[in-house]
């Protein structure tokens, strides 16, 4: 298999030394970028094939880093991964994906795989039940870690979030605003850091408005569009009607607006509806959805920048970071109640 | 780092030999399954890291498989991805991802990743103009690949996808039968071989219903909800209106549905829409989505099982499978034409 085509084959083709055919394979600055193209294009046209795997045992570094997710597939996921990416394109960093679906023993195992691939750091939202133990054997094996939308208590790593208390606490006040005196909260659990500060600002916000939070008012677990769809037929048998819902997510809201529709309600008429995290499909959807901005993109790129400088040796934070949210105020909270 | 928790340490403290420490941790079936959990949970106690790199130089086998795609975040993917997932957790195969966005070049470093790391095989969703050379040249160099969704002419691997000219038949049929004579295409693009099957099973149904294709009813381009939410203007622009839409997906069809409701027409009651796939969100949708259902699971669990067979052995086969697609009539195609 591969390596017949030696550094020499392309050095001797290009009239070059092999120095600098293998540093320009590296990507190292010190050939100047025209040329590197020119030497890389070359290995290609010969079928060069650089093996990683030898040179990470000469340097312990495989030039990978790992992202893992709850799921890949929720857009506010979609939306991280996305800055995530730009910023390890722009730094030419390679990376590869998991989905633990929020099972530890998935997100060991990849942790597991990057470890004997030898990957140069990881970028982990961490599956619900995490111990700060799972992130010091990473750490200690030196497989840096930065968190991203959660974090783990004494986990001793740098992460990034979204304030989800006061971003909640935006969009109840926002509604008590607009005249609601019974709002429902829909979706979200107390497992996870998320769900738990985003139900506290639900229920700080009802406290500084004056309101008596009540038992029946949150409906907890949902956390994806159908199990957001599914919560209305709760949602529609609590004894007195709620006039307005936050939800957990968009994509809560957005399943939820499928269920009221789908039962003869006009969301942003008779009831009003409130996401969080401002996914883009917020913006069209109809009624467009008043939600919470919740600095997707700045999470993801920060993550990344932070990971890539420890990387290149500048020192570790063991701080949280917490991007601070925004309101945009769409159709689905519009009208003033009673209405 | 790693590597101070030796195979010795583990077969010391378990009273085994090193010999079936080192094939337990490798999984073979010649150590009994419940030793071998036994003596994993020990290596995981001591801390031990398998050093698979080192390993990976004896064998050229490293144990991962790579699956790229070009949109991890379409429910179309991410219902393959969950199919290919569950076979691979069944035969306990790691697997990594990467999302190629339709980026020749960013393909292309992920492949080369997977050479470099010695991965054992590749399931693919190609690039739009990934040349047959890329797939010769991965297997040229033992890296098996399957390709799903997308096939390239003259690649010589077997792959997997949906019978799509079929399938987009189905709903022009369907449409035609309940009296529509004038069908808009909205979406998909003749460089993919997807796009290319779908509007060729478009416009032979038109012909089948002895309907004259007019160019003005094929709006191309959209491949996600926010293009087929911004395609809608250029439908109804359209001089004589068509009384009913296929779309290329159901992303673009659901983000049809939206547009139409922002201008004020009712999906399902004036203007007929279908989507293709039946992902999770067509069934809930208000109104629910009348589509194509795609053959996802059987997408991804054929295709990592052919790759594994393969790796275990198995003869490879060039052949491309096509799956027959199913149509589900929902509320979106309700009425009858003229209603």
């Amino acid at each position: 298999m591969a390596q017949k085509v030696k550094l020499s084959t392309i050095a001797d083709s290009l009239g070059l030394s092999t120095a600098t055919v293998s540093l320009a394979l590296r990507d190292s600055s010190l050939v100047a970028e025209v040329t590197r193209e020119r030497i890389k294009q070359s290995a290609r046209d010969l079928g060069y094939i650089y093996n990683r795997r030898a040179a990470s045992l000469r340097t312990s570094k495989s030039g990978i880093l790992g992202v893992c997710v709850h799921d890949i597939m929720n857009p506010f996921f979609g939306e991280i991964l996305k800055s995530v990416e730009d910023e390890l394109d722009r730094r030419r960093q390679t990376f590869i994906l998991c989905n633990h679906h929020d099972e530890l023993a998935k997100q060991r195992s990849f942790v597991d795989t990057m470890l004997q691939l030898g990957a140069d750091g990881l970028i982990l939202s961490p599956a619900i039940g995490t111990p700060a133990s799972d992130i010091h054997l990473a750490e200690e094996n030196d497989l840096p870690v930065t968190l991203i939308a959660r974090t783990i208590e004494g986990s001793g790593v740098c992460g990034f979030r979204g304030d989800d208390a006061y971003g909640m606490g935006l969009a109840v006040d926002h509604l008590i605003g607009r005249g609601h005196r019974s709002i429902a909260m829909i979706g979200g659990t107390a497992m996870t850091s998320t769900g738990r500060d985003r139900e506290a600002g639900y229920r700080a916000a009802l406290k500084r408005g004056g309101i008596e939070f009540r038992d029946e008012w949150r409906v907890e677990g949902p956390r994806d569009r159908h199990s957001g769809f599914d919560a209305v037929s709760a949602f529609l048998a609590i004894e007195k009607r709620p006039t307005a819902i936050v939800c957990f997510s968009d994509l809560v809201a957005l399943g939820v607006m499928y269920g009221l529709s789908r039962a003869g309600l006009r969301p942003g008429v008779d009831i009003a509806v409130i996401g969080y995290d401002d996914i883009d499909e917020a913006a069209i959807a109809t009624p467009a959805l008043t939600t919470v901005a919740n600095g997707q993109s700045e999470v993801g790129r920060r993550a990344a920048g932070a990971l890539l400088d420890r990387l290149q040796g500048l020192p570790a934070s063991e701080e949280t970071i917490l991007i601070t949210p925004e309101l945009k105020i769409r159709q689905s909270s519009e009208f003033a109640w009673p209405n």
